[in-house]
């Protein structure tokens, strides 16, 4: 038996989210599927974020366990060759048995991008969030620097999640504007049910001057969803990667 | 009487190209009736750049003729509210009345955009071509300056194209390399059917190492399709820009 760490790309349009569930097609369920008629196992995977219905991934991470001889790094290659276009595994290898993807400690890297102009681009309209009002970068880097480090993001967090405890740590918050195209990266320890994207749209409420930077302060403070600016779509949010120690990674 | 000049973007994947034909949808099609509509004429856009199937567009050009006494800056915001997601007028104004978008020089630039790495990626596969196979950056830009200038591109020119001649002038031909994004940007006064997407794989070709960078000379003495490489996939070609004289544009 051994272990076997997947790095998952994916096109999240067409999908209702990473984890399996009832209603519609899921990213986990279509990799389950392949992975078992791969092995001739009943193969489940142990996805480490459960991203929403429409949000993409250069490196979601999930693992699975086979008494399937061939090597690790092989995996990658038979199962692009059965996956649907929009998904593709970008490495495989094996890690040790108890490695699980959520458990152990890791810094994630999302990024929300922003198309910033006039008229929307046809060939951006699934990757990025359309607005043609003029956001201000300074502002919203200004209303970033509140939200780095630790801090209690109870007023990031989407209805329904169930969590002990609501605080996380920041670790870095960029926002790059090239063009028309304006990228938000964060990086942190963990996030909250839909907070990367409370987060986008709490800057934008800036950007547009709705909100001016120091009113970060205050919706950190009230620990209140209803504090905080609109929830951004999905469409705009890419899960980059997942870095995990280095003997693991 | 007036004549509107358009600036379209449009998302290719999911049309049979520019030009009106029985065989399935394309863009002037959608255009031609939503202006129809918006209009109560019976419009027959003129459009500039007639791209294949699967070809997208930053900013191809049409006009048309209407006695609409709306101002032609409107029409962008009158047909973005009709048009499908995949089609976005980016500009709209009035020309002059014998300003032909075909008649009229032009300079046009095009980038194909190739992905060059181990694995595609899923949000990338339909604005790219990917390839596995390493490219020599280097090599492909040596071959391109062999492409410059005014030259007989027959060697470069599709099947079934019915043209008077077959030489052109590449203003610019620029290859850039970002992570594993390779970018041709190619600018000039017109290209024949399926020209870029033919120099797009002779570069490869070079790039692989298939050809020396030096075989661009003979295939352009050559005058002869087979001489050239393959034709690139629809996918990864943008028509960025048309430019016309300033009093035009």
């Amino acid at each position: 038996m051994k272990r076997v760490k997947l790095t998952v790309a994916y096109d999240g349009t067409n999908y209702c989210g990473w984890q399996v569930q009832p209603n519609g097609i899921t990213v986990q369920e279509v990799l389950n599927r392949h992975l078992s008629e791969l092995t001739g196992e009943e193969i489940e995977t142990i996805g480490a974020s459960r991203t929403d219905a429409g949000v993409h991934a250069l490196g979601n991470v999930a693992v699975f366990d086979t008494r399937v001889r061939m090597p690790g790094e092989k995996f990658s290659f038979a199962l692009n060759q059965r996956l649907p276009e929009d998904i593709r595994i970008q490495e495989s290898k094996e890690v040790p048995q108890d490695f699980h993807p959520r458990y152990v400690k890791s810094e994630k890297i999302y990024e929300y991008q922003i198309l910033n102009r006039r008229f929307p681009i046809p060939t951006e309209r699934f990757y990025s969030h359309f607005t043609y009002v003029p956001l201000d970068v300074e502002k919203m880097r200004e209303a970033g620097t509140y939200l780095l480090g630790e801090h209690d993001f109870k007023s990031f967090c989407g209805a329904g999640a169930q969590v002990k405890t609501t605080v996380r740590c920041i670790h870095e918050l960029n926002i790059e504007k090239s063009g028309d195209k304006i990228t938000i990266r964060v990086r942190g320890n963990g996030f909250l049910y839909n907070m990367v994207r409370i987060l986008a749209g709490t800057l934008m409420e800036v950007g547009s001057r709705a909100y001016p930077p120091e009113k970060i302060k205050e919706i950190l403070e009230a620990k209140d969803r209803k504090a905080a600016g609109p929830t951004a779509p999905a469409r705009g949010l890419t899960l980059v990667k997942i870095e995990y120690p280095e003997e693991l990674g």
